[in-house]
C-alpha cells in the first residue's frame, strides 16, 4: 500500500484484499458504514466512497440499500486482479474537473447559532407556517436577489421550497397549459424527470418547445456565462414566440469575477420568466432552501392555490436562515468564498506559468472558479484526456488543434498543494 | 373592552376602532405583524390572529402577502358596526372541535439540542444525502413503524420526505399506469390536488376508482377508527378488485387508548398498500418530516428512478430526529402526550356528569382525544349548534333524534379551564 493513497482507497484496497483472498465470499455481507467506520477509525463518508468503489468495480453489490454484499462477479476479479489494479488507478486524485463548490469555506458553528436561536422562537414553531414560506425570509430573499441579481421581485412573488424540484412541483401546474419543454442543459436529469412526470413533451431543441429551461450563469462547464446581449436576444425570442423562460440561476455566486451580469429575469422585466435560486450551494448541500419568483400572471395563478400546497421546509431553518441574511452573513459568505477561489486560481495560474513557461498561454474567463488556458503542443488531445484518466488527473477539456491544445481547469475542490502535483504531473504528459 | 376578552380579541378591537372611526383609510397598509407585535407588547401569533379575523370580517384585506390594507368595505362596515360586533362575538372561544394535538406538551428544549447535536455532524452536513433519506433513519423509523403499527418494513422500503405531498409526488409517477383515485375524506384538498396535478381522475366512490386513499385510524372526526374485521374486508377487496391501497395514518399515534390497532398495511402483509406516516403531528407542526412505506413492486419500481428525485428534508433534522427516536425520546413522547388526553378526557365526562347529572349519556371512544355524550333534550340539533356558533362555542355534531342528542368532544386543544366554562355554557341551551 503506497503511503500517499488516500484514506479511502486504504478501505477499498483493505476489502478488496480480503474479497480477492478469499476471505469474504460471493453473498456475504459486509460490515456496515458506521461499523466499519468505528472499526477502522475513520469516517463515514470515507468508508461509504471506498464503498461506492467497490461497487463500481464490481467487488460489491449495495442489496436494496440493506447494505453491501459481496458481488458473484467479485470470483471472476480473483483471477485477474493485475486489471482491477489497473480500474483503481483510474480514481480521480487531482481534480481539476469538478462543477462543486468548496463547502469546507462555509462557517458551521456560526450556522448552528442562528438554528439554535430560530429553535427558541417556541411560540412560532408550534404553528404551521405560510406555504409560500415565511413572510419575513421572502423579504430577505427578496432583497438579496434584487441587489444581487438584478431581479424584479418582492416577497410577494416569491415562494420557498425544498429544493428545486419541490418548486417545480408548485409551477407545473400552473404552466400546464404549454404542452413541450426543451433544457439548454438536457443532462439535467432532476428537472427533465419532474417535467416529464407532470406530463409534458421533452424537446431537443428551442425552437420546438413552449417552454425553455436555461442557465445562463452556466453557458459552459467552464465558466463561461451568457453575455448581456446573449441574454436580451434570448429574452426576445422567447417573448416574440410566446416561450416561457425558467431561469435555473444555480452557481450563479461564483460565477462572475466582476459585477454579475443581470439575471434573464431582471433584463426581462419581471416577466415571462420564472427565476429559481437555492442556497444549498451557498451554505451546505445538506440544507435544502431554494426559491422561485414567478412572473405577474403565474403569480396571480398561484395565490388562488397556494394554500393547498404544504411548505416543505422547516419554519426553524427558514427563521435561521432569515436572520441570517438580515446580519449579512450571507454576502459575508460569498464574499469570502470568492475571496478564496481567487486566490487558488491565481496559484494555478502561477503553477502552469512556472512549469509550462513560453508553451502556455493563460485565457481570461468570466469566473474565480476556472483557469482556461492554451498549451503549445503536438500531443493530441484524446491522447491527453488518456494519460490524465490514466493518473488520477481529471481536466475539462474544451478543444484540440494541431499544435494546440485547449483545456480548463476548475479550482473549487482542490487543495493548494494538489494544486502543485498536478501541474507536474500534466507536465510530463506534454 | 371586556376584561374576558382574549388577547387577540383585544387587538381585533383596537384596530377595528381605528378603521371604523376613520383614523385608518381604505387603501392604508397597516403595521406589519413585527411592528405591530413590537408595538403592543404582544406575540406575533397573537396579532397575526387578530389580524386574520379582520380580514373574515371585511375590515382588512391581505394584498399578495405584502401585508395586510384596509378594505373598501370596511367604509361599509361603519354604518352597521353593531353587526360586525355579533360576528366577533360568533368566534370560537371554546373550542371542543379541535382536529388538531396539543404540540404544547412537546419539549421544545429537548429537540433543540437535538439538532444542536447534529449540526456539529460537520463531515456528514458537507454532502448531499441519501436521495430516499438518511439510511440510519429509516432503519429507527421502519423499528417505529413495526412497534408500533404492526407495518411490514425495514429500511429499504421507506422513504422519507418534507411532508406527505413530497412523497405523493414521487408516488404519482410510480402508479401512473393507474388513472382514478378516490378518497375516503375527499375535503383532502392537499392530497386530491397533487394527483389532480398528476393527471389522475378524482372518483367520488371506491367502486369506480383504481386507488383508494383511506384513513383508517380517522374513520369518523371524533375518534372512531376502522376495526380490524373492516380493515381486513377493506384490503381484501382492494386486492380482489385490483385496486391500490394508499393508507394516511396520519394522526394514529393519539387515536387508540388500549393498544392500536394493526394498520391496513400490516394486516395486508405489506402488499398492494403504500402507508404514509409524519411526524408533523407528533413532533411540531413546524417541523416537516413524513414517511412513506411502498409494497415491493413499486419498491421495485422506485429503486430505478431514486436518484432522481432529491431529498426534500434537511440533513440535520434527519441526524436529529434518528437520534431523538433511538434514545427513546418519540415514544416517551406519545405515553406523555396519551396520558394527558386520557387525563382531559376523565376531568371532560366529569364536568358532563355533574353539570348534566342523568341527562347525560357518556359513550366510550376508541380515543384518548374525544369524549362522546348522548343528551337527552328536546331541543333540535341544528338549533343546539346554531345557540354554540353565537356563543362561540365548537362542538362535533354527531346526530340528533326526537328526545336525544349525539354530540363528540375533542379535548386536545382546549385548555382545563375553558372547559369548565364550555359545559357550565353548553348546559344553558338545554
Amino acid at each position: 500500500m503506497k503511503k500517499q493513497d488516500s484514506l479511502y482507497m486504504q478501505v477499498y484496497d483493505y476489502y478488496r484484499g480480503l474479497i480477492e483472498s478469499g476471505k469474504m465470499h460471493n453473498g456475504e455481507k459486509i460490515p456496515s458504514i458506521r461499523y466499519s467506520s468505528a472499526q477502522l477509525g475513520v469516517s463515514k463518508t470515507t468508508i461509504e466512497q471506498a464503498y461506492m468503489c467497490l461497487c463500481d468495480d464490481g467487488y460489491l453489490v449495495p442489496r436494496k440499500q440493506s447494505g453491501y454484499y459481496v458481488s458473484r462477479r467479485a470470483e471472476q476479479k480473483k483471477s485477474d486482479s493485475g486489471k482491477s489494479t489497473q480500474v483503481v488507478k483510474n480514481r480521480i486524485v487531482y481534480d481539476f474537473a469538478s462543477s462543486g463548490v468548496d463547502s469546507e469555506s462555509f462557517d458551521l458553528s456560526l450556522w448552528r447559532r442562528y438554528v439554535k436561536s430560530a429553535l427558541r422562537q417556541t411560540e412560532r414553531l408550534l404553528s404551521y407556517g405560510e406555504p409560500q414560506g415565511e413572510s419575513e425570509l421572502r423579504e430577505e430573499i427578496a432583497l438579496f436577489a434584487r441587489q444581487n441579481r438584478n431581479c424584479v421581485c418582492d416577497s410577494s412573488n416569491i415562494i420557498i421550497g425544498a429544493g428545486v424540484q419541490s418548486l417545480l412541483h408548485i409551477l407545473c401546474p400552473l404552466i400546464s397549459e404549454r404542452k413541450s419543454i426543451a433544457f439548454s442543459d438536457p443532462d439535467y436529469i432532476q428537472g427533465v424527470t419532474v417535467f416529464s412526470d407532470h406530463g409534458f413533451k421533452i424537446s431537443k431543441t428551442f425552437s420546438t418547445a413552449d417552454i425553455i429551461y436555461t442557465s445562463p450563469s452556466r453557458k459552459t462547464r467552464w465558466g463561461e456565462t451568457l453575455s448581456v446581449s446573449e441574454r436580451f436576444k434570448l429574452a426576445e425570442y422567447a417573448a416574440s414566440s410566446n416561450k416561457l423562460i425558467i431561469e435555473d440561476d444555480y452557481g450563479s455566486e461564483f460565477r462572475y469575477v466582476n459585477k454579475p451580469t443581470p439575471s434573464l429575469q431582471g433584463l426581462s422585466g419581471g416577466e415571462n420568466t420564472v427565476y429559481l435560486g437555492t442556497f444549498s450551494k451557498l451554505l451546505l448541500p445538506s440544507i435544502r432552501i431554494s426559491y422561485m419568483i414567478l412572473p405577474p400572471e403565474l403569480n396571480e395563478k398561484y395565490r388562488e392555490v397556494a394554500p393547498v400546497y404544504n411548505q416543505t421546509v422547516s419554519k426553524a431553518d427558514q427563521i435561521a436562515l432569515c436572520s441570517f441574511i438580515r446580519d449579512g452573513h450571507l454576502s459575508a459568505q460569498i464574499r469570502k468564498s470568492r475571496k478564496l477561489y481567487l486566490q487558488k486560481s491565481k496559484i494555478l495560474c502561477d503553477l502552469l506559468t512556472e512549469n509550462f513557461e513560453d508553451k502556455v498561454t493563460i485565457d481570461k474567463t468570466d469566473s474565480p472558479l476556472f483557469v482556461k488556458a492554451s498549451f503549445k503542443t503536438d500531443i493530441s488531445l484524446s491522447l491527453l484526456l488518456n494519460k490524465c484518466e490514466k493518473e488520477g488527473l481529471a481536466i475539462i477539456p474544451i478543444s484540440g488543434k494541431t499544435g494546440k491544445t485547449e483545456i480548463a481547469f476548475s479550482v473549487s475542490a482542490i487543495s493548494t498543494e494538489k494544486m502543485e502535483k498536478g501541474v507536474q504531473l500534466l507536465k510530463k504528459f506534454f
